[in-house]
């Protein structure tokens, strides 16, 4: 069964677009939760319009809460197209399959979350190194102090994009298949949810590191933990 | 280092949607690349158009090697503004993290596929059972024929799209930093890979079941295995 879900804390705004329409899949406009699915990831799907048609690139991106940051080669085309249109970005996580009694009930538990809004060029230098920041520690936190940061050069050539998480909502499904009070209980399968995990692995160092490099805390305590 | 791409077997025609403009990461326009890819998921980013806003859905896909197939309710807002329309499905399996000696230089160990095209609403029965099957059997070979199929009530009420590969293209990065023979190598620091795996958990009983039900072997066989 599909746990209900509380609305606890702030509310996400209801527009158009991120008004829920059908009722199996659980919406949520709960902003606790969206933070929860962005910050369990850093990679999401970016869904821009070029020359009038829709492209949906993967990249990564960092959330601080109340902006998502992207960002990329100041040559892609993808961001340069951004600028001044609506943007849909979408974060999904995947977490099982729900394997019903019939067919037509099977389905994914999942979490996702998707972000409307256009996205602004950010030009302030301080802006796009906290931003840049942002981005960075959200797949690895503890590099921004640990790496070389960007110099002027390096920053000049990326463009970060900003966007707004004030339009936003969030989808997920949780738990067993719904068939099992219906009448293909009596069909006598087995049904439930097939869990999908991801996890860190263990650091391969770079070929050109000396034999006894070890990777710091921040990256080799990482390895087994669970990944969103 | 990224290993260079060989590009055996047939090709993917270029177009200039598919016309790979970056060089850093790598492109492929290998068929076989391209089954790969859409071989190890069952979920997609589905890029379409409503209402002159893009939006990016996740849903679950099934492909046969020439055609993907996509569903949902008849009630969808993305699946009924889809026909017609160009939409872009990306498949996008994340690797590792990237972790270079510069910011600049992280990223990640990716595959990833964009297909465009204007689906298809399938309304043939053959056809429609085909695809769900082929959609079906992507996440979860064994259940068309394990589970009960659909009747015609609930065939009615899916629609079922077809979109060609014929538009496709690949992105991909593996292997390490590249920044080992430049000038940050002096730094010192650590460099390399973070893996990120998915596998499959242990199945998860719907609690309706009898408590000594388990599972069938397509289903149970899989905890432990990799999952992309």
């Amino acid at each position: 069964m599909t746990a209900p879900r509380s609305a606890p804390g702030s509310s996400l705004p209801v527009t158009e677009r991120t008004r829920h329409r059908r009722l199996r899949e659980q919406g949520s406009l709960d902003r606790a939760e969206l933070d929860a699915v962005l910050a369990a990831g850093f990679v999401c799907h970016l869904g821009v319009t070029v020359d009038g048609t829709v492209m949906v690139v993967p990249t990564v991106y960092g959330s601080d809460g109340s902006t998502l940051y992207f960002h990329g080669s100041v040559a892609s085309r993808s961001l340069v197209a951004s600028p001044g249109a609506t943007v849909c970005v979408t974060v999904t996580h995947v977490d099982g399959l729900v394997l019903a009694r019939s067919v037509f009930e099977h389905g994914v538990n999942y979490r996702s979350a998707m972000v409307y809004g256009v996205p602004r060029l950010v030009t302030d230098e301080a802006e796009k190194r906290a931003g840049l920041r942002c981005l960075t520690e959200q797949s690895a936190p503890g590099q921004w102090d640990y790496a070389r940061r960007p110099n002027r050069k390096e920053l000049a050539a990326t463009a970060l994009l900003a966007l707004s998480l004030d339009e936003a909502s969030v989808k997920l499904r949780t738990g067993a298949p719904d068939d099992g009070e219906g009448p293909d209980a009596e069909l006598g399968l087995w049904a439930g949810v097939l869990p999908l995990r991801t996890e860190w692995g263990t650091p391969e160092p770079d070929p050109l590191l000396a034999a006894d490099a070890v990777p710091p805390a921040h990256i080799g305590d990482r390895a087994g933990r669970p990944a969103s």
